[in-house]
């Protein structure tokens, strides 16, 4: 099939024409109406005139940027991505994933289902809701998608089928490598200019040579070692979450590469949260929960990755009888432990990279006041910079929480 | 094309076919013979009748592996990553790899350069040949070959298309996963069972929890760690060489994998010829040449790999101005020592697998006489260990030439 791009009309002509679509609305008067925040694509939801409570989300993309327009061209191949990876984490874990009704490569396009009663985490969390389900969530979906698609659990060949289906997600592993671990670190045209002019934390950062190095050794490790398929963009903003269930949406950015990405970017999210928090809303219960939700989400997320490895006795990785028991187990704390510690380098990255690169977060950028503003951003380079200076001496949840709390 | 197995008389009949092959010989008088050692594939000489010096070298690949026959299937399409590895190394550096004059993929063919002045390294070593360019050579065809094909070279899309044209030789990669990292350190059907049955070194070995730990570490970092463009068997029996000349031929392991593989395969199969010396010879200046040779390649790699990377401004890794020149050159000496660490590691396990896995090494599992053999096991072991137990420690070539000298 010939790709096409859709509108609000074309769309519904499309749907028509897809059982599984028709099935699920059992009658052709359906509408549509586009919903698209309009960074990268467009989405639609598509609902029944009779019955508007039942809905599908469409999310076509684009071969530009949309935010930009069409002089910024960006392979819209990036769905091709996405619904290889949704599809993927469907399999492994149903319940944190949006259900899929229809896909197609060609067209770049998906039908999924629709998270009716779900906000964006990001902007829950900055509304002081507390998610108590949330780290038992999210840990099962991070230690399983990241679990099953490694060499821990695939064979050999199954690991490196998986390794082509989403190597050629080229230019999304390149905006990471450029606007995650470069230019927010150096005078660059795409950063937030107007704030670096004339702030002696931008001219810090970007003559912190020893940080800088550090940041280096990471971004290698992100474009060379191909641990397990990522979500490549796990940041609160991809979370869709109610006080009972929580849904991890946008893989566009999924390819295979190091475990302590993902993990590494909720860890920084949450942070950029937290620090809000300190600045603006000065809420010390709902700071507590954040740091309760960080230690129990890591925590949890290293018992069950363990708890996966210990049912899967045969892999790439281990050939039964290889090594004792004790030794086993040995080698796999060693193993959870060094996931941790990149982790924790990760999250430096995704945090400092937020205060001057292209891409701010609301919760630090998107306050109103200057002088607060700059406390927030100070106080994320200081955490930012430790995350980064100890992450390949960290060994626990509690002493990622000790930098959080002590930085302030 | 469809492919078709070629014998001694088809094999002509297919050349006459081809214009780069008839302009090479300027006449349809030629003739076959058959020449392969016989292990995996068919390897044919074509002559000129008139004139026996002017040939070429025509080697096919068979659905199964050859020295075992038929119901050993092996996919053919091992020659695929031979032909592509054979030119992209070609292109890099032509004096060490052999002129590809015909290739064809659908056919698992190649016809290259005849190296009629050459032998295999391996005998020439056994024969106390002294190659006196080889340090230089080796070091040139590894420095540039693993730099070329990096991401401190290649920008970032086309490192990733690099490892697309490689990632499927998952029959290959698999047979070093299981051959190189676990099977010989431990029962199993596969190996020399003849010598490990009541024999206190393979007890020894394989109840030697804490190397085989760090032996896993390795092969996790074999399978996921993609650094390079690597031969992937880079064994003196893969170099054919005189005193003027040294090729690398056989690249059928090739992948993208961790560079200390290759430099860690050359340095084993020297100190599997050193330990030969050793026990079998007693030759002090040709161990002597030996070391002196080991700490030279290594020592010139590390020169050279260098020398390219501060020709090389702007990569995958490298943004042109991210650091300043001192930072750069500390980040990029921790880097090559990292490479060098790497490389003792790999070379430990490379050396250690040939005592009781499936493939010996001429050097020791050639000794026939059963005492000498085993002395030679038992030193082999020594410095395997060694190294697997001190590679991360490593930081100098010194260090290792120590820890083999001191061996003995």
């Amino acid at each position: 099939m010939q790709y096409k791009q859709l509108d609000k009309t074309s769309v519904i002509d499309y749907l028509k024409n897809v059982k599984e679509v028709m099935n699920f609305f059992s009658s052709e008067d359906i509408e549509a109406d586009e919903i698209g925040d309009g960074n990268l694509n467009y989405v639609y939801i598509v609902k029944s005139i009779e019955n508007p409570l039942k809905a599908l989300i469409i999310k076509q993309a684009v071969p530009y940027l949309r935010c930009v327009g069409e002089e910024f061209p960006l392979d819209r191949k990036r769905m091709t991505f996405e619904i290889r990876a949704l599809k993927k984490f469907y399999n492994i874990f149903p319940s944190f994933v949006p259900k899929i009704y229809h896909s197609n490569e060609d067209m770049s396009l998906v039908v999924m289902e629709y998270l009716s009663n779900h906000i964006i985490m990001r902007r829950g969390l900055i509304n002081k809701i507390k998610y108590l389900n949330f780290s038992e969530h999210i840990s099962t979906y991070m230690a399983s998608t990241l679990f099953y698609t490694s060499s821990l659990s695939l064979n050999s060949s199954d690991k490196r089928k998986l390794v082509d289906k989403f190597n050629s997600n080229y230019e999304l592993c390149k905006l990471t490598e450029d606007l995650v671990f470069s230019f927010p670190f150096m005078e660059h045209e795409t950063n937030d200019n107007e704030n670096t002019k004339d702030n002696p934390l931008s001219a810090k950062l970007f003559s912190d040579a020893e940080f800088k190095e550090r940041v280096l050794c990471l971004k290698y490790k992100f474009m060379t070692q191909s641990d397990a398929l990522l979500h490549g963009d796990l940041h609160t903003g991809s979370i869709m979450i109610n006080k009972d269930e929580t849904y991890v949406i946008d893989p566009e950015f999924a390819f295979v590469g190091p475990f302590g990405f993902d993990v590494g970017a909720l860890l920084a999210n949450l942070v950029n949260n937290y620090i809000h928090h300190c600045i603006v809303t000065k809420d010390e219960e709902f700071k507590e929960w954040l740091l309760q939700t960080i230690k129990e989400t890591l925590d949890k997320f290293n018992q069950k990755f363990l708890k996966f490895w210990s049912e899967c006795n045969d892999s790439a990785l281990l050939v039964e009888g290889y090594l004792n028991d004790e030794s086993l187990k040995n080698y796999k704390n060693r193993f959870i432990k060094n996931i941790l510690k990149d982790s924790v380098g990760f999250a430096g990255c995704k945090m400092a990279r937020r205060i001057f690169g292209v891409a701010g977060v609301e919760e630090i950028r998107g306050i109103k006041d200057a002088t607060l503003r700059d406390e927030a951003e100070t106080l994320s380079l200081k955490i930012a910079r430790e995350f980064i200076m100890k992450y390949d001496k960290i060994n626990s949840s509690d002493e990622i929480v000790e930098i959080i709390k002590n930085a302030w």
